[in-house]
């Protein structure tokens, strides 16, 4: 989407300059640098130390650095190594496994000498694929919005709620819940958007940054806001992103979805879930009762993070000296709470039968 | 209540020292430290600058500043211009102009050379009548928690959740939502306190520091969290204080609060209200309806304060430069999730017959 007026992804090959660059996400939202990746070790780093994140773009950044080593070395054991330093780098990020073994299948059965070629046109094509899905679900989420827009008076803006950033920096781009809002937004619709900050980490900030950045009206809220601006009819509808969504449609998303969803049912506001279909988990059900919720470091709750008066990026800390803090970094919202989940298939009610009429190759396999 | 095992209210008259000393707030809680006020302009500064907060306080504070006023000239001229100072300090707040008119009522018909003793002993009542409020308040919801404590097997704590700081320190003693706490503490039944973090403006931190001082096991977390602790059967019961109680048992409470309330409602976890009676609007019903909402600056959103690294207390801005905060106060949490209301006198039921049995005196008279 747009930066300072010109359209970027997070990561692009620059072909005629011979090399990959990306985003580096780290000083976001308050400082915007490209950096160019020209190393195996340099992609590693990125991934590891987060330069980039979010799994879609974990994924193509793999890729990419595949491409790379296999301009310098095609070799099976320059393969090998690649591999194992790139999964190293955050080993339980499923996408990154899924890119680095499409890129083995792909290239090991090629002669040599013609793999660096194929792997950076698969590179590009993993990275095309996730733009693609992603703007499918913008496509399936503008009708909801247009729906919206047209039972309004001609001029007033649809009023959108979201939590997180399931924004386009973390996929290639779009986005999943944002991808509808930067749909209607071009298509001229007038939107207001409602950010979240969602502690601990606030990533709120960058949801603010990416729409700022893209010219879309929005105002940055607390977590605890969205439930009064519901009440008194001011959300017309909540879209939201998912870090796994169940086999019968329970949702698990950043800690405080499920607040927002309680909100929406409570108020009759629509509650939609934005999801490319791979973050769907077919072996799981029930995501209350079956789902592990990460417990991350205490120190993400005490302290927060921006700039200071000198404009350095530092962090402070609000509570007393030694204060222990409680941080589950997820929650589950029960389908029953989800309006639809908006995928690059099309919309489906949040439910076993629902997601199964749009994947019926996947659905049930698991369950016999 | 206990500061590194002293007891403390927050303000007190040291007779033999002849002078008033204040916790001064605005260091917490990152340093606790105790002021003397000695002149009428002290305790005007004392309640305009913050250096006390809450309802109950800032009442006590005015009445022991015309107290300072009337030991140095008890004339008519010089209460009247105390009145002033101290009512332009803070001219919304209620329980000023209340205490401030008990003052003028009890001490002008006396005679001037009889007024200053009155009036020390009449700001002393004021407090402690605040501090038997409240007690009373912690007497009723530690039956509540006495219950809870008998169901689970021995030792096991009991786990409570409460939002923003309905404590000690905006009370002269005990607090509202924490009286209960503390009750059930020095009853030696063990608990366990979730502390809402309470965004935009952290008082979750003073919450944190009081119960820490006091010596009650708790732990912080982000306002996000306690609806996915509900869930997994971690909380056993949520109390909050409230601003304005409605007639029919509406509760306007800092925003974020009916968040907590609709998860409570479907996890089946009772969700209490504690209240001293004077803070029920009986002139009001539907609070949703009927409650303005005060929208608060932009700043207290976009921005964080705590503790640099150099431990001066700063801030930072977490958001985008420019970024625009939307920062409604409160919110109405209606009735029906209201499980009880923890009044001075009793329970009741949060409804306009249950606020009726305990306060017949004063329900039903607006609605004629």
């Amino acid at each position: 989407m747009k930066v300072q007026g010109t359209h970027y992804r997070s990561i692009w090959w620059d072909k005629p300059a011979g090399v990959v660059r990306i985003i580096d996400q780290r000083w976001l939202p308050h400082d915007f640098r490209v950096v160019t990746l020209k190393t195996l070790d340099e992609f590693a780093a990125a991934i590891r130390d987060m330069w980039v994140r979010g799994a879609p773009l974990i994924g193509a950044t793999a890729a990419f650095g595949i491409a790379e080593q296999m301009s310098r070395d095609s070799s099976e054991a320059s393969f090998d190594a690649a591999y194992d330093v790139l999964h190293a780098t955050r080993p339980t990020a499923i996408n990154l496994r899924w890119a680095l073994d499409r890129c083995r299948e792909a290239l090991m059965p090629l002669a040599p000498g013609d793999r660096a070629e194929r792997a950076w046109s698969l590179a590009q094509e993993i990275a095309d694929e996730d733009v693609e899905i992603n703007a499918a679900i913008g496509r399936h989420g503008l009708e909801l919005i247009k729906d919206i827009a047209a039972r309004k008076p001609a001029g007033e803006p649809v009023r959108l709620l979201t939590h997180c950033n399931a924004g386009w920096l973390a996929t290639v781009d779009w986005g999943t819940a944002t991808s509808p809002m930067y749909h209607a937004h071009d298509a001229g619709i007038p939107l207001q958007v409602w950010v979240d900050e969602t502690r601990p980490r606030n990533q709120g900030a960058l949801t603010s940054w990416e729409l700022g950045e893209h010219g879309i009206p929005h105002r940055y809220i607390v977590d605890n806001a969205g439930g009064h601006l519901m009440q008194h009819g001011l959300v017309d509808l909540v879209i939201t992103g998912t870090d796994r969504t169940t086999a019968q449609g329970d949702v698990c998303n950043k800690i405080g979805t499920y607040l927002k969803a309680l909100a929406a049912r409570d108020n009759g506001v629509p509650f939609y879930v934005a999801l490319p279909s791979p973050t769907i988990d077919w072996t799981v059900r029930d995501g209350v009762a079956e789902i592990p919720i990460e417990e991350r470091d205490s120190m993400e709750v005490t302290h927060v993070m921006g700039v200071d008066g000198q404009g350095n990026i530092s962090d402070v800390r609000v509570t007393p000296d030694g204060t222990e803090g409680g941080n589950p970094a997820f929650d589950v919202t029960p389908n029953r709470l989800v309006t639809g989940l908006i995928t690059e298939r099309g919309v489906s009610e949040a439910s076993a039968d629902g997601l199964a009429r749009l994947f019926p190759e996947r659905a049930g396999s698991h369950f016999v």
